[in-house]
């Protein structure tokens, strides 16, 4: 019985890994469908998103069966209700891609983004694609080392949100009210996504190591 | 024994009851400080959030140690694991006050919402204090019922939340992109926030109930 549970336990984070790759899949190609104007591939990466959803019901489900019936030892359980937790973020990174692919959708076949803002967009998307590689790696590993390097790439992010507010304020012709929008909510939303793949590797180290990382994924404005 | 673990499941239920007056509390007094370019106000707001990170952290160190050490049964377990989620719920709902305050900081001694949109703001506030009531009053009572009428509710916000879009985007003489990139963060943290109170409801029904309400926090953009 107790090799058929450790085997359970692997494929919790098993599950997890492939979460991690299933979203930064989806803002990859959300970036692309996005910078692109490409409406096929936006109704592809919303539709793909009820795979993350259906993946996370199932981990949750499992997760609770195996608590119950296995009762297990302090750290075990820990890992389990983190893996709770990890999932929920993961779920959420799956909706913000799609997010990103329904602003592409509604704005087709206009580009959503204005030319001089691609690059720091592009930019938001290259790095979350890299966080949740990064996720994938940190619950493959249990590596809490890898898990710190995400909160220096998290503050990249942060500092391309500025200068995507920055850029849409400073332009001496104004934007349109439409691009103002649509450029705050998509920046919002890579903001969001990068914050979750944090608090998926804080979640980690503590499991890890015992130690908070960062009280929440979502101290800044 | 068994009393002790009776009456600590019963505090857990109390200390959810609590986030949720004191995060419908915030909203309360962030939509105030907004809409009244009231600093001090939205300092207080600011302060304020730090007591409901506090009560969320004890909650779950709190409800993980029952799970340890009493290796609660089926219900009990569904009911503690659930609690986790509604915590990390209540306590987004914390920060999405918070960072409406933030923007009422950010702007004052200028109003951040142009008088001809306060109305709908004030709206969203009034019905996210409510939502928030609700849910305080659906987990103390574990009131499928009542929490069912969150969604409607629910989509109260969401159609203030599409008028203040339409409102920003129909003007004649349109309004600054500052204004803009306000209106959009705020009007997405009230939206957010109802989403969340949701979701709080929909735990309580299917843990109640065993069926699931709806799949997600955020289905839509």
């Amino acid at each position: 019985m107790r090799d058929v549970y450790h085997q359970e336990l692997d494929t919790v984070g098993r599950t997890l890994v492939e979460m991690a790759g299933q979203v930064g899949s989806a803002l990859e190609r959300a970036t692309r469908a996005l910078l692109g104007a490409d409406l096929a591939l936006a109704e592809a990466v919303i539709s793909a998103d009820d795979a993350v959803d259906a993946l996370q019901r199932d981990l949750d489900v499992r997760t609770l069966d195996l608590i119950a019936r296995q009762q297990p030892v302090a750290g075990d359980l820990r890992t389990l209700v983190t893996s709770l937790r990890m999932s929920a973020d993961l779920e959420r990174m799956g909706d913000l891609a799609r997010h990103i692919a329904k602003v592409a959708r509604r704005r087709y076949p206009q580009p959503a983004i204005p030319e001089e803002l691609r690059a720091t967009i592009e930019e938001m998307g290259r790095i979350g694609v890299v966080l949740a590689g990064k996720v994938a790696a940190v619950i493959e590993g249990r590596d809490a080392e890898t898990a710190r390097e995400l909160e220096r790439e998290d503050d990249a992010v942060d500092r391309l949100h500025r200068a995507l507010f920055g850029a849409l304020l400073s332009r001496e012709n104004p934007y349109t009210i439409e691009t103002a929008i649509d450029v705050t909510l998509i920046g919002r939303y890579y903001e969001r996504f990068a914050d979750h793949a944090v608090s998926v590797a804080g979640r980690l180290i503590f499991l890890v190591t015992g130690q908070d990382a960062r009280a929440s994924a979502d101290s800044r404005p």
